[in-house]
């Protein structure tokens, strides 16, 4: 005799998408002195943000958050030239991720991603019953004709691409991308992550057609913008896809802090001019380290450089330990073919300093 | 040719749990002068709280929050006296109902909870395409037998249950609660929401049974502790069921303000214990206001007031509407038998000052 379980997540593994990094500090005792590994915004937030924050707490966190979001919609909307009803707030992308499989699959759908891609997305696509298919990076690229014609094959609900990628850092330009939501199937729903639009060079992200009916973009406070604690993303596209989200999101799910200071960020533009370029130094340094070291760093259009160690998944993932026991955390690609990698977020300066220092030591 | 959309939500109507009072501001083009309609915490956070949330704005809201949510969840679980597996955080209580309704039943089910009870709820259930079986209130209380031999009689897969109640704001005590789980076949989950656990009487809540493996426990730092626009509550039982939440949650869902303030409340205890009798002085106000007009308040164990208006709907209606043009915000429950009704959050005094003001003109 016990309570029904739904057989979906009666059938799950008891795994998670990521450890975090406090996780390991816990268990190791020790806190670590780099925190290279998450691809956060660790310059922080803007002025402008903390004290929207401070004040918020203060005066309105006893209210329940506008379920809405329209201010910060109406922020987000106005630039992208959009109107309020193709763009839906959501907890971070992650928490959109998990709608976007609920509302536009069913259990058994087959549902494509590239094979090392975001394991949030390929956590959801589970969670909720649905069958992942990958496809191959090529040359440390998402294959995106490969992706179109894959998702043809199989009868596939959906595809995610992400772009710029994580967790190669690499990209296509908008004509690419564009030219690869024309050729895919009407009936395909593209899922176009964006999360590194902020550091990208211009014309990575292609122009904004909410008459495509079979394409979700979706973007985040949690990378340039330094709000990652707080949980805000959002998606656009045609009005006919976005309104579904409001059938069956929680509707209090964008929290009061994360509203006030996405606006506040949102009209920091200075700020943020100046902590992309902070973005791209960084980038610069992370590469300059791994040249030094007889490593091959891989162009990046994030806020993280993805590093070919040359060896084998072995190899990498002592670069990983290695660096974790002096105090410096860092992750690598899982899958085969990348999984001889590691990946190193932007950290401020003195992080990445620490970095040079003790790299050297592992090789 | 269009994408798929699962039919479960190509089914559901465009509504929404609850209309906000942002939205009716907007509407009105004015503001609420007293907002009692969403059983806030009006009186606001605990400084230490206001604090916490501060200095994490400054120094921590660039990461990614601790998914496992490690250290509220350790303040959580051990004044309880539970281990911490027998616990989990989540974004607020209506992000938990959310889970619960997804991992313990299956489309088509039934499920079971009262004529008007908590409207999210009913709409999770319905969102994950379930159906929502209901028992009417008794002289304005849950009829705890009728639930429980309901849910047997339709084989329903899970019972929800709020004690304290909202929106009647009555309450069984924890003898009656008790006998009602063991009453309850075991193969039947039971939801028991204790949203209002600190502000009811003492023996209002069970003693904790883990053994007990058909209950989940709900409570929230949105109502007595004044963190509603943070999204933070959490459920415990069996380990066994709370296990199920870490295979399908979003596993950064309860964001760093949210841990950071939780934790600082919780150290609060004596500032709980002052607004615990500031709620309590607001309910015997606003109790002696609906008295001196006239109606009869029920006696409540929670943040708010329901107040019998003696007429029917439409006089309960009209006067919902005449406060919101006198700049006050309230709310009324909506089900038959009790929609007759008012229900007034308890708000700072010179917002309780208003509705004494303003009531006498609209009777």
């Amino acid at each position: 005799m016990s309570v029904k379980i739904n057989p979906i997540v009666a059938a799950l593994p008891d795994t998670v998408p990521f450890v975090a990094p406090e996780e390991v500090e816990r268990a190791r005792g020790t806190a670590f002195q780099a925190r290279l590994g998450a691809n956060e915004g660790n310059f922080g937030a803007a002025p402008a943000a903390v004290e929207a924050m401070a004040r918020a707490a203060q005066d309105d966190v006893w209210k329940y958050c506008d379920p809405t979001a329209f201010h910060l919609r109406e922020a987000l909307a106005e630039p992208l030239g959009i109107p309020l009803d193709a763009l839906v707030c959501g907890p971070g992308i992650d928490g959109l991720l998990g709608l976007i499989v609920r509302i536009f699959s069913e259990p058994g759908d087959r549902i494509v991603s590239s094979l090392g891609a975001y394991p949030t997305f390929n956590y959801h696509v589970h969670a909720y019953g649905r069958q992942l298919v990958t496809v191959p990076y090529r040359t440390y690229h998402e294959d995106l004709e490969a992706l179109a014609a894959k998702a043809s094959d199989v009868g596939a609900s959906m595809i995610y691409v992400s772009n710029p990628d994580n967790p190669m850092g690499t990209w296509w330009d908008g004509d690419a991308i564009a030219a690869f939501v024309e050729a895919v199937d009407p009936n395909i729903l593209i899922i176009l992550d964006e999360a590194y639009g902020e550091t990208a060079p211009a014309g990575t992200l292609p122009p904004i057609d909410l008459d495509r009916r079979n394409l979700i973009r979706l973007r985040t406070f949690s990378k340039a913008y330094g709000l990652a604690g707080l949980r805000v993303g959002y998606a656009f596209g045609a009005p006919a896809l976005i309104g579904l989200f409001n059938r069956v999101r929680d509707h209090f799910g964008v929290n009061i802090m994360a509203q006030v200071a996405a606006r506040a960020a949102l009209s920091s533009s200075d700020w943020l001019a100046q902590t992309v370029q902070q973005i791209a130094d960084g980038r610069e340094a992370i590469a300059a380290i791994a040249q030094s070291n007889g490593l091959e760093p891989i162009a990046s259009a994030t806020n993280f450089v993805t590093i070919d160690c040359g060896g084998d998944k072995g190899h990498a993932e002592r670069l990983v330990a290695g660096l974790a026991e002096r105090q410096i955390f860092v992750r690598k690609p899982m899958a085969p073919g990348l999984d001889h990698c590691i990946r190193v977020s932007v950290g401020r300066p003195e992080e990445i300093d620490l970095l040079a220092a003790q790299l050297p030591h592992l090789l």
